[in-house]
């Protein structure tokens, strides 16, 4: 069986069996629920990944596997209700199920208790890894003040806007190879490294999420196709057409128009602001910052004097990720 | 000079030179705002005395007891929010001052914070520092829940009060003790004594202010007298009228009256149910249940084979801070 599936399952597995407390119920029954929501659960099997790609034994991994777990759902839970997001894997939120006050408080409870998972790495490099994890931790606040920021102002330039989302989403996912990577007993140069390649895997990552918005075949990819230009989402295909649209009087005009519309038809709308992307060749922009960062990427995975096989088959993990109808 | 009075200073100047970050400001501001508003720093002071108690150098205790303060602190800014509370130490709340977004999230990077900050604690029992800090942070969460929990329901028992103080406030004053305890050299039972000393003075503390709340004299205490009484507070004095009102059908229709009153002038309230606790002799009672936990936490200090002096010391600064007008 593919290694990476057999980590998933084996994280599922562990995350089933887990208590998390029971008293009182409206602190840990959305604990329970949120957890039991499911997802891909990258971050823990990027952990798992971290350690196998160094021939560590993961079964010592699964700790700070579930702690990133833990830690990415209590960074949900929080985002979901600054975002005033009603749903969540197509369930309600937290805060929705529940209130304002027990999303907040059990959100708490989840990022205290990703660290009591941490904390129960007996190894050496405990120390490190709860300097990476807080680390890490950090900037994904950050990177979500930075994205509530950016919301409010107009004028944000692509360098901020790749700054946030390597913040909010990338470093997270280099962090939870590097934990990995320490605990199957890398050297700190190589953790880095992998760290670096999962940091610029995750910008290729969500640039091309950025892209899938607008041009996925909506119905493979399962989401309504332009949500992003209807929501006026600062994605980099709209930051880069703003920056673009500078040099055309007309183009800058209907642009802004269609930011600036309070009514609107949204179908209307994405076509017309696709129509722009095409004519400024945006996807194409967009699609060599990507392939920038995937290759910055390789770059750093192969500075690390490891086995070529593994290599690969982390890349082909990568690769399975993107979705390929682009 | 009074070593606790210097522990205090040397804590304060420490807060004082501390930088917490700068970008985004909207998340470091908070922070900032929040750790200058000053208040006794008890907890960091707890932490001082229990490394001092078993001679420890207190100097290798100064970031767990920071990163005891900065929870703290966390833990007000969200208790803030879930309470829509105007005012901190007599200025805006952080969600005031700002708004809840901010709130949730600087208060997050706090929680991180002050987990950062115990992590650079770098002696052999940094696990066991971390379990403590977690355990209670945990506690924390839950007696703030059930707080919550108890403000929609009619029927707290004296039991399910005494639980929920002890969670949110008292088991932190326990485990600031510990923490620096530990770092003192303490074995883990006399730890565990100093632990269990800490958290009976926090429901001694906690008691005594339920009860200088209607009894003391308001210019010296310098809060609204009968606060409580008006907010329909569940304290031990209410709780415990409200049982004994029980066989009494005149006295619990009149109680109940002022609980359930929409609208009533504030005096006339606090005076009627004053009485009533006066009829039902409640401060006598409270201040047993202050005094059994008071005699109960020196029973802890005195299984620790320590220096007399030294223990001493220890009361007379417990003593120091219950306020002594009633």
């Amino acid at each position: 069986m593919n290694t990476f599936i057999e980590y998933q399952k084996q994280i599922e597995q562990a995350l089933k069996n887990k208590k998390y407390g029971s008293n009182p119920k409206e602190l840990y029954e959305p604990i329970e629920y949120i957890m039991s929501l499911g997802g891909k659960r990258l971050r823990p099997v990027l952990v798992f990944a971290g350690c196998g790609f160094f021939d560590g034994d993961v079964s010592k991994a699964l700790y700070p596997a579930l702690a990133v777990e833990l830690f990415h759902n209590f960074s949900l839970v929080h985002d979901d209700i600054m975002d005033k997001a009603p749903l969540r894997r197509n369930k309600s939120t937290v805060h929705k199920k529940w209130n304002d006050n027990v999303a907040i408080l059990s959100g708490d409870a989840m990022l205290i208790k990703s660290y009591q998972e941490l904390c129960k790495y007996e190894g050496a490099v405990l120390p490190q890894l709860l300097e990476i994890f807080s680390d890490t931790a950090v900037k994904v606040c950050e990177g979500q003040q930075q994205d509530m920021n950016y919301e409010h102002i107009q004028t944000v330039t692509i360098g901020q806007y790749l700054k946030m989302i390597e913040l909010k989403t990338a470093v997270l996912l280099g962090g939870s190879l590097k934990i990995g990577a320490l605990i199957g007993g890398a050297d700190e140069k190589s953790a880095q490294n992998l760290y670096n390649f999962g940091k610029h895997i995750g910008l290729a990552f969500q640039l091309q999420d950025d892209i899938l918005d607008v041009y996925a075949d909506a119905e493979k990819f399962g989401k309504q196709k332009g949500g992003d230009i209807a929501a006026n989402k600062k994605t980099y295909l709209l930051l880069k057409a703003v920056e673009m649209a500078e040099g055309n009087r007309y183009m800058k005009e209907e642009l802004h128009q269609w930011i600036n519309a309070p009514h609107f038809d949204e179908k209307e709308k994405v076509e017309a602001v696709t129509a722009i992307y095409n004519f400024l060749n945006i996807a194409e922009l967009a699609r060599a910052e990507m392939k920038k960062h995937y290759s910055t990427a390789l770059t750093f995975l192969n500075e690390i004097p490891a086995d070529e096989i593994k290599k690969q088959q982390l890349i082909n993990f990568a690769d399975s990720l993107m979705v390929r109808e682009v």
